[in-house]
């Protein structure tokens, strides 16, 4: 199909909504992109990068003509945008979002949508560790996975328009419910950050309490600095997905607390094979991993 | 000072002992070294990577003449050994080891000393995911931490010359208490390897209990490859240092499962401001991580 939208509003140009700006602007596939947001410098380099040909800061004045809206700002923020300029939005015009989160949010966005105006829910997983439309680039996306969200309700066209969107974008595009797509997340993503980020807090908890010769900078080695790299990640945006998926996230943090007491009782015990096996288990696992590239999540 | 041995016995000649071989013979730092092991293979191909000069099966055969016998077969073994052949020592020899765990490795060790013998406990730490003298090199050491151990009993003039031939590998040679040694390792080390682990089974319960189309190979990211590379480790070798460092590493556990268990409850009751504020102490503390290059561990 022929993408071509003839004006997209972003909300929140950041690295995500910055990045596709500069995609759809570089590749002729918007004909205007106006940039929505409430820090007035950032939106002035947002238009010099050549992320946005302009910017608003009331997102009504964005999403009024536009046949595009990109939802880019924290996931927490959705209900009180959704609210403001839902209305607004033009009929045949499409929403679609950039959430690490989707269950719950995509069905609270499908809720506000205004007769005739399509949600569309997508997950670009791209670029976590570092922020701001700086650090953007219209190749952000090349070679990550972008998984889209439909549901029974989402509009065949509107889903075919925001796939071939991110198809242009460089992107592996998978589809998947997005209740699943949270499960999912959840162990191969949230997890990992919950456990780089208590592990960061426990060798803190041991230095003040347990040893206080301990230098975490000089004595780091290769294995923490590895394990613990994604507790570097955004407090707010890791806040928010925390959150929006608390049920799974909370669930799978017992699973981690069940895999770390059995090892920690076979160990106290000094049961040597059932330790072996443990590691041997996780090992074999992990093995599997290397098989393919790494690509960013 | 001037390091020359007339003869050194390398005891486990796998990646550490064969490349503490090579660096040996090519620097001209001993005049024979010979490898003991119990794979000929292995030992065998030792003599073809230039690691040792010849080898012999039988250890007694290879520490009677030495000056230097440097242990480096899994930690778990060092009692057989030392019962096996310490009292076959001569008087002036010095005894070295390359073990992960010092405490109670190294108090093992001064007790099994004849009259006359010395013990100079080391840990070099290098090149952990690797093992087999097939994958050492004269540059293994190059720039990473060696940490020698002398206890109040350790012989001046051994500890120097253990020092100087670490110094020489190209090794950050530094000196600490053994049971500091541990507590310290344990923490920055032994712990994350137990998150790593326990982070690969966990995924494996979640993938087997709750979510039947999870495909960890495919859906895995950046972020859960960086977390768990290490749990792809030796579990003989993992399995004997958390053993032989068993308080410590039950005790960082218990930190550790408190950490995730105050990020648990602040998840589950939807406290925001509290989810951020731990978020934000452990980024800030990674953060300083980042400000000097990664060396192995």
């Amino acid at each position: 199909m022929t993408l071509h939208f003839t004006q997209v509003a972003i909300i929140g140009v950041g690295l995500i909504g910055g990045s596709l700006g500069m995609i759809l602007r570089r590749k002729g596939l918007a004909s205007k992109v106006i940039g929505v947001g409430r820090r007035v410098e950032n939106l002035k380099a947002a238009v010099e990068l050549g992320a946005i040909d302009r910017y608003v800061i009331d997102p009504k004045d964005g999403v009024r003509d536009a046949d595009l809206v990109v939802l880019a700002t924290p996931v927490d923020t959705y209900d009180r945008h959704l609210t403001e300029w839902a209305s607004c939005l033009k009929k045949g015009a499409i929403v679609t979002d950039v959430g690490s989160v989707k269950g719950l949010l995509v069905e609270q966005a499908e809720r506000a949508m205004p007769a005739g105006v399509h949600f569309v829910g997508a997950h670009p997983i791209a670029g976590k560790e570092k922020t701001g439309v700086a650090a953007g680039s219209d190749q952000l996306f090349m070679g990550a996975r972008c998984i889209i969200t439909p549901t029974k309700a989402t509009d065949q066209q509107a889903f075919e328009q925001i796939r071939t969107m991110w198809e242009e974008t460089g992107s592996v595009v998978l589809t998947m419910d997005a209740h699943l797509h949270d499960k999912i997340l959840g162990a191969v993503s949230h997890l990992p950050h919950v456990a780089a980020f208590a592990l960061m807090n426990a060798l803190v908890e041991i230095r003040d309490q347990q040893i206080p010769s301990l230098d975490l900078v000089s004595h780091s080695g290769g294995g923490l600095r590895d394990t613990t790299r994604i507790a570097a990640s955004s407090p707010e945006m890791w806040r928010d997905i925390f959150l929006w998926n608390r049920d799974n996230v909370v669930s799978f943090i017992e699973a981690y607390e069940r895999s770390l007491s059995q090892l920690k009782q076979l160990i106290q015990v000094s049961d040597a094979a059932g330790i072996e096996k443990k590691l041997d288990q996780a090992k074999q696992e992990r093995e599997k991993l290397s098989t393919r590239p790494t690509v960013p999540a």
